[in-house]
């Protein structure tokens, strides 16, 4: 099964290879980050997103911009170093991941730092290869968490893109699915489109597809009656911030799923990495939901698709409580949160 | 309040005028139909559509259609209506309004066929102009039966279009708010943009923005959140079909929008002509569902957004059980269905 790989080093590990999320699902084009213009503009673009697959892009960026300053003088290389982190770090800047590799990049830097720049490029390359090797990592572990979720015969549901495409491994949501699939286990997916971005239909649809797993496009409105009609096992998405009382917040629609899968008695399960749960966080009340441009739902395919003028809602994510969870499977385990689907469906298989 | 009329006689009686769908929400372009292709190729290209408004326009494009015949013999001109009335019939083969109108204007035009076409046209016109008539006074009936959910503060949240647009009055769902409007009481609506079609957006923002009142446009996914934000006060959607129990089909995604407000003990109420009700379907699962082309979701706005080959899901209507519907306006009263909601909340004034 070719599971994609939407952030590697590129032979010879000169440039940082992605997947340019902008031009699927159309077509598949990798490009090569050499420079620091590049990898700023590939994050600014979107043609890398997802938090894991950022932040490991930004460290494995930075050792390609600073690579080629290891001839100047250690005071000079130093600051073009802090001057690139500073540049890769106001690209997103609200993107947790981003500023948690930068900051432990720039740590590594300081210890490495004997006054030979060269030394200090080859000990951020290990420290970027770390970062790598460790979210990779990571989306395995959460795979083999949440293997036990996902029966033969199941048929799942999910919502935007947790999965490849958003990592630089296996995905977080779909990491189950991909590791159940490798098990010899028939699994389907239903994904909503997810409007306004359609992440869902224009890169979970792709990467599963191409990943030979079979996949069925919905629009955001279908999934309840699916649901109604027996047709959906489980659901599986992925989390932006989980709140200490494991609320969770994720790309708006979410919540309409947890509450269609509450009413049809079909567990709905969160995955994502330890480094999600926010313990600073008392419940999802507190997180502050972010409000993004009405051209988005009004234009979204270029195309007007609603009158001048009119007002529009339009907010990132949604918060689901969680009375409405499951279980939360992350690479340190699976947490059961609320009792009301202890009797999980198995698969048809 | 100006509210826009869809489908009505032009200045003489020569011509139906309508709004062409397919312009909004870009421009509101008004058509002049008075040929039978023209009358043909409104109702397929969807420039009217909506049940009420298609059957009002069939009955008036078929007078117009003639009108220019009736200088030729008696048998000649019977010819030319029934051949009239087959194509225009052919038109949206299963919409239940056209078939009935036209069966209407038949029936009429063999009362009055007396040899002479002249009076046939004029019987034809005086039943058009009945069939006009009485779906303006239907409309107006379902607005004043509804007007009491619709309090002052009210925050009604929709689907689809089930207003002006697709009747030649005041719409069926949207009726209740206009006349609402009218009676001087503030009145919200958030609608749905409606993938894949987007009648919510284009069409429904339009009209309501039109005739001055507050609306706002939501993704599909969005509503569950908001209703959970308390900022619904009401659910009010238009139907395909009510089966003997109450049971509704309606619009893909109407049914997701039941189960939301079900949960946050929101009333749903739907809106519809008498004529609606099929005694003759038990259940809503007896009612068979219209499935149409995967490129609706695909590239329902000019460019692909799903990769090449994905399976897609996409049913025209989902069916919701009378469990979960509050009660049912109808022109001929107020049928509460079930019992759930019956402390419905107030508005906020």
């Amino acid at each position: 099964m070719p599971i994609i790989e939407a952030v590697r080093w590129a032979p010879g590990g000169g440039a940082v290879r992605i997947i340019d999320q902008t031009a699927l699902p159309d077509q598949l084009v990798e490009r090569d980050l050499t420079t620091l213009d590049e990898v700023c503009s590939a994050i600014t673009s979107l043609s890398v997103r997802g938090a894991p697959a950022i932040g490991v892009a930004a460290a494995m960026g930075l050792v390609v911009s600073v690579a080629r300053q290891a001839g100047r003088p250690p005071s000079e290389f130093r600051a073009a170093l802090d001057g690139a982190a500073e540049r890769i770090r106001a690209t997103r800047p609200t993107a947790a991941n981003l500023g948690w590799a930068l900051d432990r990049m720039l740590a590594r830097a300081r210890e490495a730092d004997g006054g030979n720049p060269s030394a200090v490029v080859e000990a951020l390359r290990a420290e970027a290869g770390m970062i790598l090797e460790e979210d990779r990592a990571m989306c395995r572990r959460i795979g083999e968490h949440g293997l036990p979720l996902v029966p033969d015969g199941s048929r799942v549901l999910t919502h935007c893109n947790a999965g490849a495409l958003a990592t630089s491994g296996i995905g977080t949501a779909l990491a189950p699915v991909y590791l159940a699939v490798e098990a010899g286990r028939r699994v389907e997916v239903f994904v909503n489109e997810t409007r306004p971005l359609l992440q869902g239909s224009r890169l979970t649809a792709w990467e599963l597809s191409r990943a030979g797993i079979p996949v069925t496009v919905l629009t955001d409105g279908m999934a309840a009656s699916l649901m109604r009609a027996g047709r959906i096992d489980l659901c599986l998405v992925g989390a932006d911030r989980i709140a200490a009382n494991h609320d969770v917040a994720n790309k708006i629609g979410t919540y309409a799923v947890a509450v269609a899968a509450g009413y049809h008695r079909i567990p709905f399960y969160v995955a994502a990495p330890a480094s999600t749960f926010d313990p600073c966080t008392g419940s999802g009340d507190a997180i502050e939901i972010e409000h993004r441009p009405a051209a988005e739902v009004t234009h979204g395919l270029g195309r007007r698709t609603a009158p001048e003028g009119v007002a529009v809602h339009n907010p990132a994510f949604d918060v689901t409580p969680h009375e409405l969870i499951t279980a939360i499977v992350s690479d340190t385990g699976l947490v059961w949160v609320s009792g009301r689907q202890g009797a999980a469906r198995g698969g048809r298989g």
